[in-house]
């Protein structure tokens, strides 16, 4: 594997949930195989989980690790070819890119949507910039439309959790206050579609998302009707993809533990940070439904499977 | 030992600070023992000293190092239960901490109180939420109410520079202009408490502090009577705990040589950062009886006595 | 060696590119060398190039590395003698100098001039009381008046490109739109001067460099007649010395590719940040003639010849 930044990067995602499997049995089994490599991390928003634990996970593999805050650290990046720039942008992502690539074995990137403008997020310039400008192998830690790690680490929990050869498994929409990107359930219904898994997607008319990520789902717009028999059900709350950024209200769609008990016992899934009482409510957080804490857990694991496949991919 | 928030988490404080001594001898001695774990560093404040000691500390242990600067690299969190988080606060500590904890082998947090409500500060809210939800040892990088790593510093300094065997230390309160905490104070009698020394604290009437970390010491009014044949002088500015948070203005209580020179030649103590002719006389700091440079150095020796002590009980 | 502060702390400078360009080739060979060895980065200012390059230096070496961003991080420091700190200032830099270099082997440190008071820069007050004041050596990461780290990546990077014996070295202004420091080119000329180099620099009237780093250097006021037969193009922007701090426009001085045209081939050479169609146009940094991304490369090396003379001064 040479970059991570979306499913068609890997060569065969059902592997990689294995092999993240078994890392997270013995950690510490390719301790040597970081020897003298260094990633770099560069953070243009903030992170908590995916900052904390793709650091240990290259710990977990002998490497080092540097951070670049963009914002705090340096200073503004340029992105537009040919710009004239007397403005606040004081290098060009076409010099930053090369230099720090050049410092570093492998760089993770995160850089979020404006959710401004559809087909400037889409066109994915930031993280498209470190693999066309960049010389060594790109790992996303979100972009604007997309987080693999994330939905890496979801199936693998979802692969330990699960009771049932083909588990119903239901994404819904949840309300929130601020306009969020489409990255997670993007990227979770991609990895989904690869998965033996009864795959369904919830939520108020006008929040569908691209079809290029729906795939073979189905498409409920009555959340009770998506609960119904479901064994994960994995709640989050994105922005409008049609009416671009657009926050849509729906209070009723958070999730509850009476919603959850509608269910056949499902897990409760989430990739954090949550909004307690607007997303999802505390008696749901705190039920025995919730598995958050444990999906957090295994982002590690996934972020160390990356790590690694990608190491071997240097030698 | 398991955590090292408090006095009371230290089986035996007297063995800790002999420990502590020896390893300054001998830094390089246990560079195994951290071999594998990562500590994770949480700063909801800022930091020079706690932060760059600790590091280097669990450096010299062979541990690695991550750091959270939870305001700058992160988002803010929220501390109530039962909040509807539709406000400024994006992830409650429920979910922040197990998160954090599953990451690391050991957290150290540091987390000022507000200064505004007197029994939310002495909740310790913030250093609790760690122990109650974390999964791993917790560290006190300073508190609402307490800053064990600068005390257990400040005995071995005593420790190291006492000429009998119970010298008089005396603890001084000294102006400042802003509110600040009784961390240091408090930790610093309940830590002197357990020692063999004559303890004396003074201040302005209203700065009394809890008569819990008080303890035994003689409580005087007089400056210059307390200063008179003290070994040490441990210089401190806090605001009052009775009138919670208030400033209290006595620019005479500075400490000056004049006012050293009355002493039994004491050193001269002080946990930094100190505001010069505000606090401390530039030539009191700049006199023979100062050994705050020598102090602050012992910081990384606590530090790697109490990460030691946390990384044995690990096994 | 002991602190890299400016060209006379290196005995042989000479040998220290040769030194570098070695190091280059076999980046692994030291890793025992850091052993146990700590470097602390302080940063008053933002850096991208500096912080990393520097970073994985030390770990090339076996090093650990801990930063220190100054205003993000801890609190403002206080610089001045006898100064009553009732301000903003939190810190003496006598207390937090001698704190920081005792977790430390070795400290490097970034500090960028005011550009309002010449005398006050020129006295380089945040260096030197890093030189005053600390126990270990120190390393300049681009101070008020000197960037001796971004020199020695420079004469690398000619030494490394030029194809004849006594190459024609031209250091041109460019123009920018802030006030920017005259460390660039002041430490550029310093170096340059010790050189086997046909040395020009060229830039507007007003523009006139210190005669201390200009030494035997040509000056020339026309751009296109220094141009001419240049085997090497420095580009960089400064404000004016004379007038301190003020900035001169004249957009004409701009680097086109049709002034790198009339050179002999000329390389390209800039420290970076640049700003594009500013400083250099766009056709100009995308042409052949750009080796600023194998300059910046270079810095990689620079560092790690530094810290490794340092650390074999330590024994």
């Amino acid at each position: 594997m040479n970059h991570f930044t979306t499913l068609s990067d890997v060569p065969d995602p059902k592997a990689l949930i294995q092999k993240a499997l078994k890392i997270k049995e013995s950690p510490f089994s390719d301790t040597a195989l970081g020897k003298n490599k260094t990633l770099g991390m560069v953070f243009f928003n903030a992170s908590l989980r995916t900052r904390m634990s793709t650091t240990r996970a290259a710990y977990n593999l002998g490497m080092n690790v540097m951070v670049l805050n963009v914002n705090a650290d340096s200073w503004q990046l340029e992105f537009e070819d040919g710009t004239i720039m007397d403005g606040a942008t004081a290098e060009h992502i076409k010099e930053a890119v090369p230099v720090i690539t050049s410092y570093c074995d492998v760089v993770a990137v995160r850089s979020f949507p404006e959710l401004k403008d559809r087909q400037q997020d889409y066109s994915e310039k930031v993280l498209n910039a470190f693999k066309t400008y960049g010389s060594c192998p790109i790992i996303n830690l979100e972009s604007a439309t997309l987080h693999p790690l994330q939905s890496l680490t979801d199936m693998m929990t979802i692969e330990a959790f699960k009771k049932t050869a083909k588990p119903k498994v239901v994404l819904t929409w949840a309300p929130h206050i601020k306009p969020l990107p489409q990255a997670v359930p993007n990227s979770f219904l991609q990895w989904a579609n690869q998965m033996d898994v009864d795959l369904t997607v919830t939520h108020p008319e006008g929040l569908e998302l691209s079809n290029e990520f729906v795939g073979r789902a189905n498409v409920e717009y009555q959340q009770d009707k998506a609960l119904a028999s479901a064994d994960f059900v994995y709640v989050k709350n994105w922005s409008s993809y049609h009416k671009y950024g657009e926050v849509i209200s729906n209070p009723e769609w958070q999730i509850s533990l009476k919603k959850l008990s509608a269910t056949n016992n499902a897990r409760l899934m989430h990739c954090l940070p949550v909004r307690r009482n607007v997303v999802i409510s505390d008696d749901a957080m705190d039920s025995d439904h919730s598995i958050v804490g444990k999906q957090a857990e295994n982002r590690l694991y996934a972020a160390q499977a990356v790590l690694k496949e990608i190491l071997n991919g240097l030698k």
